[in-house]
């Protein structure tokens, strides 16, 4: 690991066990080992370590819904699939999750714009998945309300996963996939 | 409004607009119009005003979902209920929900212990409905996999609604029931 890889993960661990505001500079410094002043000279600022850290999960995220939403597939395994990927990458990364929840507002300026950007362009391709699915009659609705309740429920189990009880990935989104697409009503009520 | 009423709510817009952190005592009091140290006079610290905050939204939301669960209504009908409740409780109390989010872990000792007994209780009423709509054979499940999922869907409305676009807490309601009963699938798939 790298001095910055190194620097980021502590920040990482920091921001998401104190809160980013409850995080000294000096402490991330060092835990990672470096003297006064040199963390300075790889990472410009605390407001930069958060930017890194939420602009690398929210690409990753980009990156794997892009690829299915422009995947062959028909749209309801597509949207399985957007399911199973972000409860994986959600559950590997909950602390970056909780990070974004707590603390994303503390970005200023330019960042702030650009994670914002980064965030819608990974709800388009839930939209658009929704969108075709709707209009090739597989899906009863493409509403925003609808693409909104999805990413609520994937985020929102960053803070509820629990793996030392047994959760893992695939149940938890084979629930949530179960849920979405059937629903919870046995007559259809 | 009391002087008490009249911190809280200026403790309110500044903890939602800033952060927990990022305000200060003395801006809360003189937005209150309060002289220097009066502040303390009335609430003692920045901490009782964020547990004050939480502790007040939380017993709202405890003493609707328990209304609904004990009614003598039948376990969908209870369901649409407790979403229409909660998603009214959020479009009404967006900031409190935002500073939840953000600032809950802010709190220490017996308040952070009282805040998650509080909101375990409201998790106790959604898992009671779901669990006798099971036990009826009208729910498919029960888990805690779409507990967490329900809830997790209602209160990331919080983010998302924009009274300013028209959204209104009975559409979002209707929308999100709809999504939760009879899910997306045309086919059932």
């Amino acid at each position: 690991m790298g001095t910055r890889e190194r620097i980021l993960e502590q920040a990482i661990e920091l921001f998401a066990a104190q809160g980013f505001h409850g995080t000294g500079v000096a402490d991330i410094g060092s835990r990672a080992e470096l003297h006064p002043g040199a963390l300075y000279y790889h990472i410009g600022s605390k407001e930069e370590l958060l930017w890194l850290i939420l602009r690398n999960y929210t690409s990753v995220a980009l990156t794997g819904a892009r690829r299915i939403a422009e995947s062959d597939l028909d749209p309801v395994a597509k949207l399985r699939e957007l399911v199973a990927f972000h409860v994986r990458l959600i559950a590997d990364h909950r602390r970056e999750v909780l990070i974004q929840m707590r603390d994303a507002d503390a970005l200023t300026g330019e960042r702030a714009a650009e994670l914002q950007l980064l965030r819608r362009r990974v709800q388009a391709c839930w939209q658009s998945v929704l969108d075709e699915g709707h209009r090739k009659g597989q899906l009863r609705s493409a509403d925003r309300v609808v693409v909104n309740s999805l990413l609520g429920m994937v985020n929102i189990v960053a803070t509820w996963y629990r793996p030392d009880r047994g959760d893992t990935p695939e149940r938890a989104a084979d629930q949530i996939s179960a849920l979405v697409l059937n629903g919870l009503a046995v007559r259809g009520d």
